[in-house]
């Protein structure tokens, strides 16, 4: 896993090396937030997943890359004064607070189009699969994706929302990227259309163990540890899995998540053992 | 022409009609930036060079609409008050005047995000000619195309800039959408490699001639006609082609640079007439 982690990370500083003339600050801004450490967790999914019916994974680092490309993006824009509004992520002063919101912004502008950049080249070497697998991606990110989940994210704040909002929220902003991550590494390594669809199942419950762990962790942990301000979704007064059903049953329903997601994976063809590895340890983490 | 331009925004009206849920007011502000008019320059651009060679352009329309996307994109992002802080586009109060900075940002990232989605989309049912095309569209708008001219606009407020970067500003930042999206319709509509490459010529001198004029509508202009403030680069302290060569000889290049663009044209295969047109009516423009 370490190696994998090490190979995505290698692929992304290689893509960016040497990079820029006039622009070069874009570029310091993009790399400093590639750089400043995380877990890969989407990028390993999709590469896992891929794996399970192909060793050959060499030859899809950028659709993984653009995956992790993706998620900096999100996070850069998420970190902004007129969203969040933080100044920590992974330990260090957010991309703004080192390079200003309008540098801030170009680079989460700049890093969502490279994403793009990259896979449409991957699709010109490759055939349909790969453009199903990007296209999979680019929704997820979208305003049915990613930002229909932030949008209501944002107007959430100071509200108390339905649970059906919650889960609507959370399965757009969080799991809409995970579970593209494993379907399209299971469509590109050559799963069946049977197991795509267990891999989606398992793919949205994951996501889900995923922000609820997420809202645990908010409320038990640590600024140091976290590397972002803990307590925040206290904070900003945001509704919140552990505001609507408490700290027990929310650790419950990690409990119960991870188990089928480790359940569905025993039904998958091929070595599940490593997907099973990283379930486990995301509803371990720390951080 | 006028029939082109209400066929891309019948399409893009009916793209985005009765979408969204919890999301919907991401919705509202992508559509109230859409509606809010423009001549819809870069999408007819490149639907009249696909017809060159090819009359059935309805099936194109989503490449058209993709390029409109970004287009709006990148004027509510630029708008936003960390970089040029502008109040008011095409005659009507900025995204982030109406929805607020934080839908503004989302309703740019959106609109980028589904432009790439409408491009994926549409090279799943057409050949490596289209992926070649929505590719080059991609780069355009991306760190070595509008995010890098954007970036180097907001790093040049208030200092003098040198020539070389004041043309690398511009043919990134205005010139390189409209040149993909003339490129992209001569490779889509089936233009000879020896067309394409004159049109790419074409689409350079006619992006910098546009980008000329834009530079003297801003002095000469008046804020009701243009629909945006006049002399904004003034207030910004930016170097531009006036304050570079002066009025005249800016009038005077604008002038030559069309010319040319012409002469290209009478060289390429097909009946060029209606890019002669829209040519002569950036050159003659007042907003």
């Amino acid at each position: 896993m370490e190696k994998l982690k090490k190979e995505i990370e290698n692929w992304i500083s290689e893509h960016f090396k040497d990079k820029g003339s006039y622009n070069k600050r874009v570029y310091e801004a993009i790399t400093y937030s590639l750089d400043a450490g995380g877990k890969r967790i989407r990028p390993l999914l999709f590469l896992l997943t891929y794996m399970l019916k192909n060793n050959n994974y060499k030859s899809v680092l950028p659709v993984a890359a653009a995956i992790e490309l993706i998620h900096t993006y999100s996070l850069i824009h998420d970190d902004l004064p007129c969203m969040d509004n933080d100044d920590l992520r992974r330990g260090k002063p957010t991309n703004h607070k080192v390079f200003g919101e309008a540098i801030a912004v170009l680079a989460g502008d700049g890093l969502l189009n490279e994403a793009m950049n990259i896979m449409f080249r991957y699709c010109i070497d490759n055939d349909k699969n790969a453009i199903r697998a990007c296209s999979l991606i680019s929704e997820s990110a979208g305003i049915e994706g990613m930002v229909g989940g932030q949008t209501v994210d944002i107007l959430s704040e100071n509200t108390k929302i339905p649970i059906d909002q919650l889960y609507y929220m959370h399965s757009k902003k969080t799991g809409a990227l995970i579970k593209a991550a494993i379907v399209a590494g299971a469509i590109l390594g050559g799963s069946t259309e049977e197991d795509v669809k267990k891999l989606d199942y398992y793919g949205q419950k994951l996501g889900l163990a995923f922000q609820i762990k997420d809202d645990i962790l908010d409320i038990v942990g640590d600024t140091e540890v976290l590397g972002k301000k803990a307590k925040s979704d206290l904070d900003n007064n945001k509704t919140t899995f552990i505001t609507t059903y408490g700290l027990n049953k929310c650790m419950e329903m990690c409990n119960s998540l991870t188990s089928e997601c480790v359940e569905v994976l025993d039904k998958v063809e091929g070595d599940t053992s490593r997907l099973k590895e990283i379930t486990l340890f995301l509803l371990n983490r720390e951080k």
